[in-house]
Parts: structure tokens; sequence; C-alpha cells
């Protein structure tokens, strides 16, 4: 018999999220489950890890399932190098990370939690994706993605991802007969504008609450933004090979000898 | 008379750090300096950002000169942020950060704090460098490399970098004259083997330290691995659009519709 495909479940929200719920139930019809994810809400930790403190990490025992759960107390990149190197018997056949509550299109695939450590798995030889729904609401509502978390899920599995490549998967916030499918696509050109709200404390000292518009430019029919907009399902391949290959030609055309 | 460039300092080791004090050094002789960095060690942060707490910045005097500092609660892109639409009242014409206690080369650019900022500012259309020497310690000597950093600053001032594109500096742990010269690289392709030191409390619970092994497979003549072990200067053109481009053709290809 076919051994079932070990399946490493984390996310950013912490493990008493709804969406990372969701995402074990579904993973539950798929796999074998090891859940090991935050013991507090981690967003935007982007690729954060704990080299200065110690971690813990505690077996608990959320709900009745076959699967087991490790709530810890680092971020989530730190989640995936636990699992990987202290709870695991053997190396993962898939990582997923999410449900996050909230986008993470565009450039905030930079600042996620979710990504980081759907990334940090891609970095040790793990196929991996990240799923994302654009509700950040604490109660939002992940009926409707079940069915194409499982087909993504499975695909991926039968057609193996490329190496060195992570999927970022964002839903659209609409019910499951409005969305038109799933695209695959490139991350959108955007930035987010800071709003600091500056405010004084009792002590008489000022602090600031970061806030933020995001702004996209990219009018392109290939982001990641677009799909989203215009009611798709968007599948974009991230890479942590950072080069910015096509500037080295340019760049070797600068002289520092002189 | 022509302007002076306005330069934000930045890094990650802290405002009181040797590092980003001779980069101050250094960045007094080229522009008008603004230094805003954290008020305390903020190490493999990756490019987190706060949004579930306030962040404080405060005007500081840390040494005489003509520029000024602020230290701030918030990670290395808070900083950036905080500058930026808090600060200054201009778009500076570049940011530096650093000089970063320890390598950022390789993988090491997706966990670095130094590299965030300099990321950051990237993203929000400033010119931007991250330099990192290879040398973990407090008491590290920034001697040798002053003069590189300023060669590289200038020429970078003057031809400018390509859009979209953040410099990544690493410096070999070396005499001045034992430094051969400066080489455009790739992001060599390595990661970290994770080694869990596992201890218990007093109270008798289980906690962790990470540690780890770096591992570089990759023998490309053309990485920043390669020029840092053979005594070059590396400088890798860093990007932040994450798309595995080249994967975009192979996912297509899967059929989602069955």
């Amino acid at each position: 018999m076919k051994k079932k495909n070990l399946i490493l479940v984390t996310n950013d929200d912490g493990i008493t999220a709804p969406g990372i719920r969701k995402l074990i139930e579904v993973m539950n019809q798929i796999g074998e489950v090891v859940v090991v994810a935050p013991d507090s809400p981690q967003s935007a930790m982007g690729h954060a890890i704990t080299i200065n403190s110690t971690l813990h990490c505690t077996q608990i025992d959320v709900e009745n399932g076959t699967h087991r759960e490790y709530s810890c107390s680092g971020t989530p990149a730190d989640c995936v190098k636990l699992a990987v190197n202290e709870i695991l018997d053997r190396k993962p056949d898939l990582c997923v990370s999410g449900i996050n509550h909230g986008s993470n299109s565009s450039i905030n695939v930079i600042y996620s939690g979710t990504m980081s450590a759907a990334i940090e798995a891609g970095i040790e030889g793990i196929q991996s994706i990240g799923f994302s729904l654009l509700d950040y609401s604490w109660s939002a509502n992940f009926d409707a993605i079940g069915k194409y978390i499982k087909k993504i899920t499975l695909i991926a599995l039968e057609k193996k991802i490329p190496s060195n490549v992570v999927l970022n998967v964002n839903f659209p916030k609409l019910k499951e007969e409005e969305i038109k499918g799933i695209k695959i696509c490139r991350q959108a050109k955007a930035y987010w504008v800071e709003e600091f709200d500056k405010r004084t404390n009792p002590m008489g000292l000022d602090y600031y609450w970061l806030t933020g518009k995001f702004v996209n430019e990219d009018k392109g029919g290939d982001t990641d933004e677009w799909a989203l907009t215009n009611g798709y399902i968007s599948v974009v391949p991230v890479e942590f090979d950072l080069t910015a290959h096509h500037a080295i030609q340019q760049l070797n055309s600068w002289n520092f000898e002189k």
C-alpha cells in the first residue's frame, strides 16, 4: 500500500485561528497531518527567525482527529524549522501555510508570516503552498474555498511544484458560485503608502500606529491583483533566489577600479 | 550650488553598534545624513513590520556631528517607514543599511534585518544598499572597508542603481591590502541545516536554542560565496518581485478544471 503523504500545516495567525482549523480539515482528507504553528498571532513577521531567545513547543489537543498538533512560541519560519528538525520523523511531502486571514498578494508576500513559513519549507527542499483569503476578519468564512484548496493541493502533489518555487495562493472574498476559476499570475508591482497615526501616551510621550494604503499602479492583466479583482483565485510561483539577474550586466559596466 | 544628497542610514544591530557608527562616519563624507535605527538589536528579523503594537521614536545625540539621529522601538523595516513618512522632509536620495556584524550573503538575505531595511527603501522607490562584514563580533574591525563603502556609494549615486533593484554588499574579513576587488555576483544557492540545542529549564520544561550549519552546494564562480571565499567584495543586485517567472508556463500546463 502506498504510504500516505505527510503534510506539515502551519500559519501565522496562531494555532487557534479559524483559517488554520479549516486548512487542517481539508488536509486530513488528503494525507497524514502534523500541525506545528505559533501559539500567538505572528502576522507581518516577514521571514523573522528567533536567534536571541529560546523557543518552546508543546504538543496540544485542540480537537479530536487523527493528526498531531504542536503549539510553538516562535515565528512561522521557526515553526517550520522545529517541525522538520525536531518533531517529524521524516521530511514532509508537503508544507501548507494558512489559511491566512487577509491578503498576501502582490508586495504583501514580503511582509507575510504565512508566506515566510511556506518559503522556509521551500528553502529546505519541501514542496510548499501558502493559502490566503482576502478577508481580515477573524470570523471570515472559509467554506467557499475548501474545495479549491483540496484541488490545488492534489494537483500540486501529482504534478510536483517546480524546484525552488513555492506557490502563493490568494482567494477573493466571494461566494463559491461567484469564483470564476484559478489563474497563474505574476506578483503585481504595488506598494503601501504608510500613514502613521501619531498619538501621545498618558506620560506625554509620542507614539505611532502604523497604518497604510495599498497602491497598485500595475494594470497588467497577468497580475495577482487583476485576477483577484476579477473574481479569480491567484496562484503566483514565488522564488527565494532574490538575485535581479537582469541587472548583473548593467552593474558590470560600472567601473569600480577608478 | 547643488543640494547635498540626503542619505538615510539604518541597520539591524541597533543604533549603538560599531558597524552603523562606521557607516555614519563614511556617509558624513558624502552627503547630509539622517540616522533612523532600532534602539535594540533586531538581527534575523527578516521583513517583519510592527502592526499589532505601538512604535516609539526619539531624537538622540550619540556623538557630535552634523547629522541627526533617531532611535526607534521597531524593526529595521519600521525604521525606514518612520523615516520616510514622519521624520524626513523629503524623500532621501539614498538609503544605506549596516554595516552588519556578520554575513548577509546567499540565502541569509532572506532572514536579514539589514537587507529588509534596504529592501523596504527599494520598495518605496529609494536607491538603496545594504553593507555587511563577515565578522559577527561586536568588536569587528571596519577600518579596512571604509574606503570601499565610499567608492561603492559614490558610483551608485553617479550611475544610479537600476529601478526595483537593491544592492547587497558583503565584505570578506580581510586586511585592506588582502581584498582583491569588487565582484558583481548572483546569490549562491545555499541553505542552513538547523541544529536545535534542546535543554530543560529549572521548572522541567523543555526549550530550544536555534543553531545551524551553513551548507553551500553551489560551486558557481559567479556567486557571492565564491567571491567572498576568494578575497573579493560581493555585490548582488536583489529584487523584491519574487515571481518565479520561469515557472509560469509549467504551472499553466496544470489542468485545474478537471
